[in-house]
This record gives C-alpha cells, sequence and structure tokens, in this order.
C-alpha cells in the first residue's frame, strides 16, 4: 500500500453539459451532485485514506486558479498543467514517468476527475484489491458490474481467476470491446464475463512505461524527457518545448488494449455505483436532495417555481424560473447561455456545442 | 368626421404575458407582433388618420415617462395619469368628462392600447361606420366577427339593421352576453347574429355622461369635479384629492349594459383581423417574421440556437439560447426571470404569477 501514488486527470470540456459545463469551467470543477462539494475535491477526497498526500494533478493550464483553490493541499510538483491538451496517453504517461523518476517501484492510481462514486469505502476496498494485484506485476483496470445493457460504454472481458493474496475478485482480462449495439450488450450481460470500462486502472508506473515505450516510442521518448526535467528547475523550460510536440493518443490504445494482447492485464469488478455523469439526465438521477414537485433543482439561490411540471433546473444565477405544464424538461440557467431541452434529448447537447462552435457563437463555449 | 377624439386606454398589467409584460412595463410598452412598434404605437398610429392629433391617452402614473417617450406628440393636457387603477368606468369616464367639457358636442372613440389590428385600413372604414351611427344618439360598439368559438370573449348579440347614411353595416344591439361556454359559442357562431365583444366603442362624450350619471351618480359627480379643474392650474391638487375616493367599476357595467336595455347601443361589426394578444400562444401566431426552424423568435439580438424544436421564444436578454427536441414549447428569457411553458398551458401564466406574488417574489413582477 505505501507504493501506491494516486493520479487525477482532470481533463475534458463535459462538452455534454454545456452551458454549465464549459472550456473555462469544465464538468469537473462543478458540484453536480448537490453534495456540497465539486467532482474534483471529492475524487481527491474519496482516494485520501488510500493516497494521502500522494496525489498528482494533471490539468489544462487554464484551470491552474481553480484546481489549487479546491485542492489547497496540493504540493506545486504534484500539479502537471498541460499548455494544450495531449489526449490521455500523454497525461497519465507523463504522470507515470514523473513519478518512476521518483521512485521506480511506485504503483500508479489513475481515476478520472469527473466521476461519482459511492459508497467511498466500497470503491477504496477494490483500488486496495487492483493495488495488491498490481504489485504481482499487472496493469489493474477497475471494472464496473453492469447494471442495464448501456451502449455508452466500452466492456472489459474478465477471464480466469487470479491467484492474488488480498484480491479475491481479481481476474485475468480477456480482452477491451468496443460500444456495443443493445443486442450485443445484452449478451455480454447475460453471460456475467463482461464489465464497464470505466477507464480506472492502477498499474506499477515501470510496466505503464515498458508497455508505452514498446508501442508509442516517440511519446515515451517525449514524456521522459520531460519527466528528467520535472523536479528541477528546467521543469517549465524543457515542458513548453518537448510538451506541444507529442502525439496525441488515448491511453487505452497506447497502453492498455496492447497490454492486455501481452497478457497483462487483470480486472478488478467494483460493486459500488458509478456514473459518469454523461449528460443532465444523469444529474436529475444523481440528485435527489431538493426536489420542487417533481423537478429536480440544482444550484444555489435558485429560485424555480413549477406547476405541473417536471425534470432538471440547473440555475447557475439568481433569476426567478417559472416551470408551467411541462414534463421531463431539463433547464440549465447560465449568466450568457440557456439551455431548454428534455431528458430524452440529454445526450444530443454536444450537438448544439458544435453547431454553435461552427457559427462563430465561441464565447458561450 | 371632425367631431371625432380618440382615447387610448393604456392599462393592466398583462399578468398573462409574464415575465416580458410586468407591471412596471406592461404588455403595451412592447413590440408583441415584431412589426418595430410597440402596441401603444401601433394603436396610436392606427388612429391618427381617423383622429389627426385628437388622441388622448389614460395610463398609470408610473408608465409616463416610457408613454411620452413613445408618443412624443402627445400633448401635456391629453395625458391622464392615474395615481391608482381605478378600472375601466373611471378611467373611460373620466377621458368622457374632460373632453365633453370642452367640446359637447366630440364623439369619442376608445380603443385599448394593447390589441393588434389589421389591416389598419379595414378598421377605419369600421370606426368611420361608427362615427356615423354614434352622431344618431347611439353608443356604438364595434364586435368583431368571430372565427371560432371563443370562450375566451364576451360577445354581443345584434339585432335589426339601422337605417344610417354611411354605416351600411350599423345594427341596433340586444344584449352583452358573458364569456360562454364552448358549446354556446358554437350556437352563438350558428346563428350568424353574434360578435365579439372588443372593448371597442365609439359614442357621444354627452351620451356617455348621461347614461354614467343615472348608473354611477357618485363617480359622475367625482370626474365631473376633476374635469372641471382639468384644463386649469388646479387640475393636479383636484385629481390627487378625487382620484383615490372614486369607486372601481368596468365601463360595460357603469354605460354599456345599462344603455343597451335602454335601446341606445349600436353595433358594427369588423371584418379586420384582431387579437388581445391573450398569452404566448398568441405571439406565436401574430409573428411570422423570425422563425429558426420552426420556432418564433422575437426579440432584437436574440440568438437562438434549434434543434428538432418548434414554439415561441421571446428574448429581452443578449444571451444564447439552445433548444433541443422540445416541441411546442414557449420560452420568455428576461434578465431577471425565464419562464418555460408550452402553448398548450399558456393560458396558466396567471396562476404562476399569483403564486409568485403569495411567494413575496414580487421584485420580477
Amino acid at each position: 500500500m505505501n507504493r501506491f501514488f494516486a493520479v487525477i486527470p482532470a481533463g475534458g470540456t463535459g462538452t455534454r453539459l454545456w452551458p454549465l459545463s464549459r472550456a473555462a469551467a469544465p464538468k469537473f470543477l462543478h458540484d453536480l451532485t448537490g453534495s456540497g462539494s465539486t467532482l474534483l475535491r471529492s475524487t481527491y477526497d474519496r482516494l485520501e485514506p488510500l493516497a494521502g498526500s500522494r496525489v498528482l494533478v494533471v490539468t489544462g493550464e487554464a484551470h491552474r486558479t481553480a484546481v489549487c483553490r479546491q485542492l489547497p493541499e496540493l504540493r506545486d510538483a504534484d500539479l502537471v498543467l498541460e499548455s494544450e491538451p495531449k489526449d490521455s496517453g500523454a497525461a497519465i504517461g507523463l504522470a507515470a514517468a514523473i513519478l518512476h523518476r521518483r521512485d521506480p517501484d511506485i504503483i500508479m492510481g489513475s481515476f478520472a476527475a469527473d466521476q461519482v462514486i459511492s459508497p467511498d469505502q466500497l470503491f477504496q476496498e477494490t483500488v486496495r484489491e487492483a493495488i495488491y494485484t498490481a504489485a504481482q506485476g499487472k496493469i489493474v483496470t477497475i471494472g464496473i458490474k453492469p447494471t442495464h445493457p448501456s451502449t455508452g460504454f466500452g466492456y472489459i472481458r474478465s477471464g480466469g481467476e487470479l491467484d492474488v493474496d488480498g484480491a479475491p475478485n481479481a481476474h485475468a482480462v480477456v480482452e477491451f470491446v468496443e460500444k456495443p449495439s443493445e443486442e450485443v450488450a445484452q449478451k455480454y450481460l447475460e453471460t456475467g464475463d463482461y464489465v464497464w470500462n470505466a477507464g480506472m486502472f492502477v498499474a506499477p508506473v515501470s510496466l505503464m512505461l515498458k508497455h508505452l515505450e514498446a508501442n508509442q516510442p516517440e511519446l515515451f521518448a517525449g514524456l521522459q524527457e520531460i519527466a528528467a526535467a520535472w523536479d528541477t528547475p528546467r521543469r517549465a523550460h524543457v515542458t513548453a518545448r518537448v510538451w506541444p510536440t507529442l502525439p496525441k493518443i488515448a491511453i487505452d490504445y497506447a497502453v492498455a488494449e496492447p497490454a492486455a494482447a501481452a497478457g497483462d492485464v487483470a480486472v478488478v469488478p467494483g460493486t459500488f455505483t458509478w456514473d459518469d455523469v454523461g449528460d443532465f439526465a444523469a444529474i436529475g438521477r444523481l440528485n435527489s436532495a431538493k426536489e420542487v414537485d417533481e423537478v429536480t433543482v440544482l444550484g444555489e439561490g435558485a429560485r424555480v417555481f413549477t406547476e405541473n411540471a417536471s425534470g432538471v433546473v440547473v440555475s447557475d444565477t439568481k433569476r426567478v424560473i417559472a416551470l408551467i405544464g411541462i414534463k421531463d424538461v431539463v433547464i440549465v440557467d447560465t449568466p450568457d447561455a440557456l439551455l431548454v431541452t428534455t431528458k430524452q434529448h440529454a445526450q444530443r447537447v454536444k450537438g448544439a456545442v458544435d453547431a454553435l462552435k461552427a457559427s462563430g457563437d465561441t464565447d458561450v463555449l
């Protein structure tokens, strides 16, 4: 356990949660569950019992101030700022390279900043199993037991049990599979061998880097160069020069899939509830605290009046919002942009953002 | 025709058009049709070919500045400001008393400031017939030929033709009837004897005052006292003392209905289109100018993005509004209040306003 170091990639703009989540204030900086804590802060607090202060955050340069305000305990050397987004391969790869240089025995665990998990204790038990399994020389993904045949997630096909002390639920991974059709997803559920790929994994940094070097030598070399300078005065200079030249690739393709093919990946299924807050319908599900009639209201100081209405209101203003005779509506009210849609169409918000971008209305994105 | 003097009562808050129309900025101060002209200004312009500058406006003291800005040609003596609302009996009665004192032969025509009429020419022809008929000693209502069995309007039952030069369509009025049920309204339509009561009438001021004196002697006396002081330096002083003491009664009960019972009321049916802009569904009907897909957009500088949506958006802000997958929606976006409802429920906005009032949220009313 004392080899463990948590990594929190805090990236992405959460386009499907526009106009609440946007480039300047992405999803992880918001309290989307009405818990009183942002997703980033909740992620940190969930890892603290496992990692103590051994937590590294990777985020965009633009979010430095907001992240530091939310995580005042974060040390400067543990905050990796991307001058431009380079996908998860570079983000997580750099974390691995930095940690490896500090201590090649570190087992890293990567947990995105914008997910909702409960209860924390079940999560921590699962991560502990993953750490024990990783210590045996595995890249360990934490899969989520499917509750329905989702077509929105990739799946992990698990194989035989692994015999690991302290990790009774660890299995080998046969393969990662892409988002399936509903019929295929239904079959996956029936076999019992498939779990959702939640993008969480725990692995020895040395093993991560070994696969990265084998599959993405150019990316590996660049990351090693930055890592060598990281805990020195040359950090900013070298990062500014090398980072923009790195190839963009997801960690799944750069490491996880080739490692699985090589038999180096295990899975520990998580039985905690997990939600990636993919759209505003999720926000309705995740918030039960403040209901005005059948309307879930999110936002401090929200002034919502409803009559014969249901749905979700996210209020980021002090305006009075009156809903009359409208069902399953989703309303997101921010100072410069208003979204009105339905729970059913919540997934299509991304299309609206793309259209606004195309029309040049980028001031509200 | 040179006896004619137009009166424009500009009252009411247009509660069913909240939050666009509100106490501080009622319906008549807005351009609700996308014509580029407010309802008040359009009403004035429609009457100008008939009345020239002989136009008197009755409105609330709070609207003095807005009304003067919209009607810069209005003389001070032709602007009647109510310190508190006293219903149409006092408002129109005072106009009659003031005009009668200037010239007892005046024929007044009263036309509310918040109605949409077109084409102007047909309206003007109808008013001319009404003036000729009024000159024969009648209070002449202008009825609207019903286009459907509306349950939202009172009806006027017409009787025999009147033989008036220049007014071939003038009929006697048998009675006024209250808003009917749908079945009753359907029967009215089938007889062909009923027209909608649009609250427009043309009458000799002397005849108006005769019936007012007979039916509402207290109101009559108070109005006479104010009128006697009107075109003198004592106007403000006397008005401030007397107006608050006047009884509240609608002009229908104070004058029109008793006069009809006495055989003194005629009707000229109008064939122009007429809409009292009773709710936001009406705004959808009345605006065809700017459509974004199937969404009618009202408001200068509106930035509306739609995908698979229909309905009405009234934008009183510069915010981006995105509608996705929502049908027949009504959205009214103002700086301090947002309404989201459907065309079908548009009539229930009044209930929301009542509830806000009850809850103490009066800052947005």
